[in-house]
């Protein structure tokens, strides 16, 4: 049932994006049956399902399948030494969030493995595992694509990637890098005023799911922080971490010890008139938690700046990212990419997306 | 000198965005020197440079040696015989908007090279022209990839591809698809309130060079109908030609008979009031002209349409282009593409990044 013609796909992740993505990657075995395309390995940190002999995983099955296994999850030198043999090209998907996952990257590559991932850690931890991904990866010839890192499925990592190998000097990138967050300042802090109280609005998300279990998660910006750190890195800015530069937190400083995030939201409305201090900017203008690089001074960071009405950032709707390239090319205005930047369904397609672009590549 | 692991590029047409590609191809030589990027071949539709042992040309000073050259330009059935004959890949980058080289697109391609082009003409003509394009480059291998055809450099067909191909179902396509139209609305009928005549902005639009030499091509809708029978054509509606759809032309029927554009120019302003009329819906919105794909309906058309002050549309600057892509995993708040939408180096800049993407996947 192997064939040398197909492609063996390895799935780790059988979460909320890992199921979209497989409900799409049957679709596309359908829609494209050369080369074919085989699930041959899916896992979760405690469970593994594969066939030794490689043959194919039902694709409506797996997550089912996987779920009553025996088997426990192999380890990551494992699934190297397994995916080697295959008598194919291999693509592992990590659908995790996983450092432990991401810190095998190097490995995955260095075996002529592709990765495709929306998982944020292996590009935005330490500037010596980006490094260390990339080298394995020239050196192999392996790809590794990372769209939903940043934005879900909006076209972020491609077009920066575009502008950068093409020549053009970026000069400054700027938006709403989280839905979380967007959503959160759209409510508390609308374009003609009014909005709830600061409290109510975390409050509101969390019950929404629109943030993590504990709000503090999405409060203190590491998520952004960590989105920034790719992108800088991307044009070229050796940043160290996603802690190497500054970050404003929105987790008042003496709610940071309390035990858990139920007892942060019974306490948090103690500090809205704080909130509302920052809110009351005047002239009809807004705040916005915004990430910014700024190419020319080296200066990345995280924190509320002021806008006016009209301005893009100020007009989001809704949970939506909007991304905001100022390049040499493009002058004073800027390309603009916005659109919901978090789901389960949107995240999957910037996987699936990028799938296809690493099979193109590699067939 | 000539080389298989090398890519002999051939170039035709030499005006404003051959200008900008030649200058980027020449960087991106520099900057990736393998697989090594030859150009073999440039042409206008006079002349033409090239050496019959392949030999790379001066990619700095091609454009001035071709003018200098004393060589006739080739027929279009010549090139695909000493391209075949290359000693490795090729790719012809078609840098003109003459219909003459999009029809041999086909012939190309079922020879196995590989087209990269800002052309509309050969995917916003006859349906039949699309279809041999395409059947030609899935049994070549050969690749066809066009992202300045529509919003220069700005990621709209990749963005419409990833979004088909990983199988979201477009329901909607919306946007402003000329710089300048986007000019003269945003100038005619600003957010707000006031603006000029029709005809000054016109003329205004004309004189800063954002208008075709006779701004009549302009106003006629074609430009935009093409684009849209791409973007139409890219999600499986079968649109048979640009004027197989309605469209809303700018041009007073009185003055269609105009000999030239500056007699058009001169009788312009016995019109203004017209205009006038249209611009003046109140309520603070605005008119634009937009072009507009409903898949359920299958129905696509250009026309001025009434927006809120408020939307994105009504809100664009200066000559920028916006495209919203509507899908049904996107839901009711649309995937957004926003920036200059023409222009030497944007649009050379999507034919760049568009030639990287076809060199990864022949070599």
């Amino acid at each position: 049932m192997a064939n040398a013609n197909s492609i063996y796909i390895a799935v780790i992740g059988a979460g909320g994006v890992g199921q979209c993505f497989l409900s799409q990657l049957r679709d596309l075995a359908v829609r494209r049956p050369s080369p074919k395309l085989n699930l041959c390995y899916i896992a979760t940190s405690r469970k593994a399902l594969y066939n030794d002999d490689y043959s194919p995983l039902n694709l409506g099955q797996a997550i089912e399948t996987l779920r009553k296994s025996a088997k426990s999850s192999t380890g990551l030198a494992e699934l190297v030494a397994y995916l080697t043999k295959a008598p194919g090209k291999a693509i592992v998907v990590d659908n995790t969030s996983s450092q432990d996952v991401a810190e095998a990257y190097p490995m995955l590559l260095d075996a002529g493995i592709s990765v495709v991932t929306p998982n944020k850690k292996a590009f935005s931890g330490s500037y010596k595992l980006w490094q260390d991904i990339f080298m394995a990866a020239n050196a192999s010839g392996a790809k590794v694509y990372h769209e939903s890192s940043v934005g879900a499925g909006l076209p972020v990592i491609s077009t920066l990637k575009d502008l950068v190998e093409t020549g053009d000097q970026v000069t400054k990138i700027e938006g709403v890098f989280s839905g979380t967050m967007s959503f959160l300042f759209n409510s508390f802090a609308p374009v003609g005023g009014g909005g709830g109280k600061w409290s109510d609005e975390v409050k509101k998300a969390k019950a929404l799911g629109y943030t993590e279990p504990d709000p503090r998660d999405d409060l203190n910006g590491l998520d952004v922080a960590r989105k920034l750190t790719i992108l800088a890195r991307l044009i070229g800015l050796p940043v160290e971490s996603p802690t190497s530069f500054p970050v404003e937190s929105l987790i008042p400083q003496e709610l940071e010890s309390c035990a858990t995030g139920d007892e942060f939201l019974e306490k948090l409305p103690a500090f809205d008139e704080r909130m509302d201090e920052k809110k009351n900017v005047g002239g009809g203008k807004v705040i916005r938690l915004v990430g910014s690089i700024d190419v020319a001074s080296k200066s990345v960071k995280v924190g509320l700046e002021i806008f006016d009405p009209s301005h893009p950032i100020a007009a989001l709707k809704g949970s939506d990212n909007i991304i905001s390239f100022y390049t040499k090319r493009y002058g004073d205005k800027p390309l603009i990419v916005q659109g919901a930047g978090a789901g389960g369904d949107v995240t999957a397609m910037g996987v699936t997306a990028d799938l296809i672009k690493v099979i193109a590549q590699i067939t």
